[in-house]
């Protein structure tokens, strides 16, 4: 049960985006740019860097469903989702990657804790400014819908089954489609 | 310095958003809507409530000229701005916005920090469920604002000049239209 009275079917933030849609238009937009839009980092890597950020955030309901998105991504590699989540450093994911989830690492406990040496292994491993910038703000947003998603108190489905059919839809369809597949008249 | 190329006339996060105008979008959407729109909290109200969560997240950009425009729509009132910062439970605020600020700092602490004590505190003074989601949402997106900000290294304005000058404007004219002052291409 939320705090507020939401709708009992929809579970984490599809709850408090029918409950108020004038806000659900940017945060969906938002979250569509950052992770779906035309990007030097595949979906699948943006997709991680949410996830970790949000399983830092220790927020269930975004961990889950953007970790069965990034393993949608990644033709249903769910351990690789696990191991960027348990220690990144020796994930199978490339050095460029492991630089910027640091950086993601680093915004979510705090913006001044980036320091210019996180930038530059970034830089180091061929990040541009468009990654590092779009890694800083990945991660600064979902330091948003992780605290808007909990701090509201909303429930997260149990097991996976929820979270995979999801995540292969906003994989397929992306989050606007998303949104508009419950609130048709939103967006 | 920014860790990213800005324009070196726009601090904070305008030389984010004139990088990056396909976020700079949503990310003003979200301000109008939550800081400026409707509301049965004032905007003063509001802008109390994003600048107590910046000066917590210890962003001096955000603290300032939210704080700064707090103080536009209060006649000038800076003393009331600076106790809401230091000790808001003592400062010449309602009950009802203490409770909420109470919820706001309980969030910037992370999601899970919020009880359903203090969701009732404020439901005892008055809060409606529009008003719990919203500062709820106002706390975690400044919790995004700050980390985007801070995490990116850009820079602030010494002295209050720019700042009185800037709130001053957004107070009269919103977001939206401060964002057309300097990018008048947009939104």
């Amino acid at each position: 049960m939320a705090y507020i009275p939401t709708q009992e079917d929809l579970p984490g933030i599809r709850g408090l985006f029918a409950f108020r849609l004038e806000t659900a238009k940017p945060l969906s937009e938002l979250v569509d740019v950052l992770l779906r839009h035309e990007s030097t980092l595949s979906r699948a890597e943006r997709e991680l860097i949410a996830t970790y950020v949000s399983s830092q955030n220790d927020c269930r309901y975004c961990q889950t469903i953007h970790g069965a998105t990034a393993a949608a991504h990644l033709d249903g590699d769910e351990e690789l989702v696990r191991s960027v989540k348990s220690d990144f450093e020796r994930a199978e994911v490339s050095p460029k990657l492991k630089a910027l989830l640091a950086v993601a690492g680093k915004v979510q406990k705090g913006g001044k804790n980036v320091l210019p040496e996180d930038v530059a292994r970034a830089r180091a491993e061929g990040a541009t400014d468009l990654e590092i910038h779009d890694t800083v703000l990945i991660a600064a947003a979902f330091c948003m819908y992780n605290r808007y998603v909990d701090g509201l108190g909303t429930w997260a489905p149990d097991g996976m089954d929820w979270y995979r059919d999801r995540g292969r839809k906003v994989a397929d369809h992306g989050y606007i489609a998303a949104l508009n597949s419950y609130l048709p008249q939103t967006v």
